[in-house]
């Protein structure tokens, strides 16, 4: 049995997401399907709208065969990392191919970069260096850096988040197992970081949540994403009650650092020195998160690295504990599967590397610990009684079991 | 200038608080009247019904002249540190006298306890001993080991909480200075663990509490409180909409336990071995403070040092925070005082050991850390925007002033 494997989010899932699987299917003519998914907690340092178990029925429903979790210590971190984790568990996986979104669906580019970048890393290096001390955020200097180095015309567009993925993704299969083939589709329409909708039947995932931020109702949605994710998140609203936001989870953020002192904040993961004092005097000013981010904003820092920082210390993640388990993911832990899933986890199970989680309370706390920490402030988005509903869910629920092979089509 | 001290904690001021303050100008003849009182936690390990500055307000209408803050640092503790804390901050302030409540208002018996036990300090050292491995809790240990020792008949019963506090007033000033003269006035009728209205104008503040958190209008305790206090009341109510009660507090006690490791929790400061696992299975499963409560006690830790223990977690208070600052008081926080106060405070000023402080902003961050750290947690126990409203006022509220002596004559 061949498998192929995508490396996803789905915050929500929408109709570009369903076009991502069946474009992986067609390209890859792989048998299995799986999706390596960011648990609670995502790539750009904020919660899921709605639990990682809701979008991983949204990813079966969509026919995802297999979905497993992109730990915490991976997802909430720079493309660099967050692509290595994600890499990482689909080789255990034993997927022979991965196929990812970008901009212009082109794979060449990606590979002429990458040879680029491997023959001129010192100059890269250094150019990255000196945009770093001029004050530019990481990203910035990265991008800078590449322009320095006068790339040919068709290589890849580093500015843009997809492509910086997609470029790790490679980056990362070069350690990891060069075997790994790599196929990318282009984007529909959407650009990430839209905020409008501007085509009826394609939206970012931004501007879809940002639709639901704002409506109460989930009309306004329901053309951009598939029948089957539109009544997952009205039943999430029902059963819950309301969707995750940062906002919800800002009282427990300014609470957690009104009771440090700098020197706990800095043992924090990625607050580097100079910083804590500044989150502190936000903490103190404000009253909500969005007022909180533009107190501590400054060109240094990116927005979504301010944010990655924020969930780090509401998740008391810190650098010692990212110390002990950030080189390479050590478990599988499995969030859902449709029989045909089932079927080649048994195939592939004697060969499998890792141990594959699909029970939590058979396995020793300590080494999910930060997935279970995330679980719990996540439940803390919610009031009582869901809070407490919630925060059991993840000891007890088994991974999502679809008998059939739900392949969408519609 | 003489002046008199009392240790308060005004949880909240009622008539039999009245009647200590006016029995304690007539037996000590002091000039000036000096309370030393808890901050916003209390020692009984919870947060006060309403904030310092407004219980500041009450004793100042009562006609106390000066109000000084017991530092969290001795406020949260068992009675022996809770009264080095007090009885030396008073001694700081030249108060030649320190009257107490007790429950039969006579002072002989403390005197011939203090001596009864210093004369026999190994035996009754070793019987505590010898109670606690039984698995007694320390008061009910320390209460049976004196019971053993044969004390006279007319010895003071250290089972009465106000008898014990008064018994280590005693013993504090053995320490600090043996030239303070003791009063002692018998409490008013109620019994300091009432929890119901006996007589029509004394009450417990115990029954008071349960009062005002079941009814949702003060009619009910407006006979046993002064009208200035229940104006008071009114206002803060009216003001911040609510008092401050535990259950406020639980959802962030639980955040903070359920993002904590064991050993992390261990660091915190009278969390002993074997109580973590305990702590963290049960905010797992509670609902509520009161639900955390019940399944969490045990024979060993009674119910008052349980919630002096959730009270230090939720104050990320920790070991090594209390072994730098528990040997002495090392500053003086002024909440209050009338003219005659200030008069005194003048008169006093240059004699004073310790730094006198009337504006936190004038003073080192580190020294008033915890005191701080406090009143940010305490804030987080009202919605928004109050809580932003509260959050600041710590750094600008000034010492409460009152122009005139209100000694109260009702």
């Amino acid at each position: 049995m061949k498998s192929a494997g995508i490396i996803v989010e789905y915050n929500p899932f929408h109709n570009g997401h369903e076009f991502h699987i069946q474009e992986t299917r067609r390209q890859s003519q792989a048998d299995v399907l799986i999706a390596v998914m960011s648990g609670n907690f995502l790539q750009r340092g904020e919660p899921a709208l709605v639990s990682k178990w809701s979008r991983t029925k949204m990813a079966l429903h969509a026919g995802v065969d297999i979905v497993i979790e992109l730990p915490y210590a991976f997802a909430v971190q720079k493309a660099e990392t967050f692509a290595h984790g994600a890499v990482f568990l689909l080789n255990a996986l034993k997927c022979s191919s991965i196929c990812f979104g970008s901009e212009r669906g082109e794979l060449l580019p990606f590979i002429q970069t990458h040879h680029f970048l491997h023959q001129y890393t010192e100059q890269y290096n250094d150019w990255i260096n000196t945009y770093m001390k001029k004050g530019l955020s990481y990203p910035s200097a990265l991008n800078n850096a590449f322009q320095k180095l006068n790339p040919t015309e068709d290589a890849v567009d580093l500015s843009k988040p997809n492509n910086i993925l997609g470029f790790h993704y490679l980056n990362a299969a070069n350690h990891i197992n060069k075997q790994i083939k790599f196929m990318t589709i282009k984007r529909k329409s959407a650009d990430y970081h839209d905020e409008y909708f501007k085509d009826s039947t394609i939206a970012s995932a931004t501007a879809i949540r940002k639709s639901l931020q704002q409506n109460s109702s989930l009309e306004a949605v329901k053309s951009f994403i598939p029948d089957t994710t539109w009544m997952e998140l009205n039943n999430y609203k029902e059963n819950f009650g309301q969707f995750h936001h940062w906002e919800d989870y800002w009282p427990y953020l300014q609470f957690r650092l009104l009771t440090m002192e700098s020197d706990e904040l800095h043992s924090i993961y990625e607050v580097e020195e100079g910083l804590e004092n500044r989150l502190l005097k936000a903490a103190r000013q404000a009253n909500s998160f969005l007022a909180f981010m533009e107190l501590i904003k400054t060109k240094r820092y990116t927005w979504t690295r301010l944010q990655r920082i924020c969930t780090h210390i509401l998740n008391n993640c810190k650098k010692v504990d990212m110390k002990n388990t950030r080189k390479d993911p050590n478990y599988i832990r499995l969030l859902g599967m449709n029989e045909l899933g089932r079927l080649y986890l048994n195939h592939v199970k004697k060969e499998l590397p890792l141990p594959l989680v699909s029970k939590v309370s058979a396995f020793p706390r300590e080494m999910l610990q930060r997935d279970l920490i995330a679980s719990s402030v996540y439940a803390h988005g919610l009031p009582e009684p869901k809070k407490s509903e919630f925060l059991n869910l993840e000891f007890k629920q088994p991974p999502i079991y679809f008998r059939s092979n739900h392949i969408s089509n519609r």
